[in-house]
């Protein structure tokens, strides 16, 4: 059977377990979720040795040691993937909530009410562990899902999916409702993205080329992000010390993530006073300073930055510095460089804050928090199935209600237009 | 200047637009959207003379008498387009409104809140009241439009847009929030289409050849509708004169619009006492019935119908009617056949309503009531920008908060992450 169809089987399989899981009752899902919690927890063994198989081969093709260490299904990942999946199965169904609820003059009923989207597909690189969230954030919404892995984790993926089927089919629900994809030629992921009339939903999770990939050859839907440029702006009566603490958590707790921050604005008034404690603490992290004119002035010792450092998303221990006359050049310096993730004030302004919170369109704006919480489970969602920073559908962390749209359902009486 | 210059600087325009009506207090944004419908009522004459120089092209082009009729700014339709405008105005602001906040164990308090799309594409064909709705809704909820129109109006568009773009700049809104596209060569919709930098959504409006055309050679998120094929289930419990009053609605009162119906099914128990004298009445007024063969052997002068019959959308008075063995048959039949627009139950059962109500998944899920209601104005969203039948984003009748996304908003005392 050619890939074409192969795909479309998938595709078909997806859809017709689509309409089934989004009939079935909190509990079984519920249920279910919990049967694939303990079946990783079971399969421990032999999800390890599949991995072996994994990793043993990204030794061979010479991958990093950082990317293998990504790769490595330990004890404590494979804990925390069912424990993942137990949060998700704790938390509230979305699907059926009645969001509104109105009547109008005529006497009809009119409501808007949660259904899930229908057939998801992830297409993500390295983490093994995205199979298990993204297969419980998919199921807890009522949807299907179409997982494509990366090569490198291919054996790791197949076996997850594959403990994850049994424990969900064996405790009621639909066969098909989590398919991985086990080629991993490209073309295969070509072929999916031209199943517009099967999957509802594309989302892809991993580097820029990926992502720009998917989202040019994708006929369904997708929902993306490509970076994180995060921007703390340290206003004229931030308190310093709540300012050091935040930038330092924000840069430097673990640079190579999304939320991390990339750029510091500080308010002139105190751009002398503040930065120079600030650059030593940094600079004894082993971060590098890349600042403006001005931060130059302050900081001789840091390097001058260039253009390119306002459109960086370093995830380095890397920080741009500039020092901004106001709130509105910070928020102006935010709207040209900021790629719509997440922005954070400090500040002791009640007026300031709220006109950040106002003014800054981006995904998330924060007062007097570390852009690091930007997350979705930080943010309460329990578990995260990507960020958006297109403002179509969801903007900002995604949890399983992203992954659901609305109905209208019209309560009557015998009404006509007249 | 090139094409692709014009509709890049039409779009930089429209984004420097967007990002001061974004923060325009509702109070401004409602008295210009007044003196737009003053400034159309005033302009009247000028219209009128602008719309004959359409009307007279139409006729030299031979268009037909009914899209004639469209094009034509009676006084009528020109006091209608005011008056949209009007209630547009009089519609609660979606701008603002935090739709959600909680706390977090940490003490976040996280939110989120509505925020403009930014700039929105809208491409339609032939009625120039679209210019005015369009712009009405565009504003209400902070957003720049772009219009496109079919270029049989092109005259009235471009008189339409100068009245409403001058009453709205001289109170208070910025330049450049209500553009037209001046030229009606093609390319330029092409142009439009690729600036994914600069637009956020495009909706298409018109036939279904205009919207696979926008759809195929968007990069922006399109939200769209191809077509309605409208389902009527006369249930076995069904009140017959309810019945034949919703389906003579929902057939007749304006066959050739998206929300009418398509196709009846009624529950095999009934069919025999329900159906002819419904089909009585139908023909008296001019509907031609196109039966299965169980409504064949009822009604042996109608048409047999084939399996096109099932997936038409006839638009006319033409009614493909097919007798089903159950609920179970009638949701079947609507799952393979719906258009995911508008579906209607007849029935005195309870589980059957709430069961049709859970079970089609159709944007609008009806009970006792006739189709035609499926509209943004009759469903109170003030008016509507169109109908979606994809799932992202928004599904069903759209008003002004569809064209408003989210973006988390938190307030924090000095949190980072451990």
């Amino acid at each position: 059977m050619g890939l074409k169809s192969r795909m479309t089987e998938m595709g078909e399989k997806a859809r017709a377990a689509s309409r089934l899981i989004a009939k079935l009752p909190s509990t079984v899902k519920v249920e279910a979720l919990n049967a694939m919690a303990d079946g990783l927890e079971a399969s421990k063994r032999a999800l390890q040795r599949a991995n072996n198989l994994d990793v043993e081969e990204a030794r061979k093709m010479g991958l990093s040691a950082a990317m293998i260490d990504r790769l490595i299904l330990s004890d404590k990942v494979v804990a925390s993937m069912a424990e993942g999946i137990r949060e998700v199965a704790a938390q509230p169904d979305p699907v059926g909530e009645v969001t509104k609820m109105w009547k109008r003059p005529n006497g009809l009923l009119i409501g808007k009410k949660r259904i899930p989207l229908g057939v998801i597909g992830i297409i993500y690189e390295s983490r093994p562990n995205v199979t298990a969230d993204a297969a419980a954030l998919c199921i807890k919404s009522g949807n299907a899902v179409i997982l494509r892995g990366g090569k490198e984790a291919i054996a790791s993926n197949c076996a997850i999916a594959e403990v994850l089927e049994r424990a969900a089919s064996s405790h009621g629900l639909p066969h098909g409702v989590i398919q991985v994809v086990e080629t991993t030629d490209r073309d295969a992921v070509l072929e999916l993205l031209k199943l517009e009339d099967l999957i509802d939903l594309i989302i892809p999770r991993g580097g820029e080329g990926l992502i720009r990939f998917v989202a040019e050859h994708s006929r369904i839907p997708v929902i993306k992000h490509y970076k994180g440029v995060c921007h703390i702006f340290v206003d004229r009566s931030a308190d310093f010390a709540m300012a050091a603490k935040i930038v330092m958590n924000a840069k430097t707790q673990r640079p190579g993530v999304c939320n991390a921050l990339e750029t510091l604005l500080v308010h002139a008034d105190v751009a002398e006073k503040f930065l120079p404690e600030m650059a030593a603490e940094l600079v004894d992290a082993g971060v590098e300073i890349r600042g403006c004119e001005n931060t130059m002035r302050i900081l001789p010792e840091a390097r001058q930055a260039t253009e390119e450092d306002w459109a960086a998303e370093y995830l380095d221990l890397i920080l741009a510095v500039r020092v901004v006359k106001d709130l509105d050049e910070a928020i102006e310096h935010i709207e040209k460089w900021s790629s719509l993730h997440t922005e954070s004030i400090i500040t002791s302004d009640y007026a300031n804050a709220q006109r950040f919170l106002d003014e800054v369109n981006s995904s998330t704006v924060m007062v007097n928090a570390s852009t690091r919480f930007s997350d979705g489970q930080q943010f309460g969602l329990g578990a995260e199935i990507g960020i958006s920073t297109t403002k179509l559908h969801s903007f900002g962390p995604m949890g399983a209600e992203d992954l659901t749209t609305t109905k209208f359902i019209v309560y009557g009486m015998g009404q006509v237009r007249g």
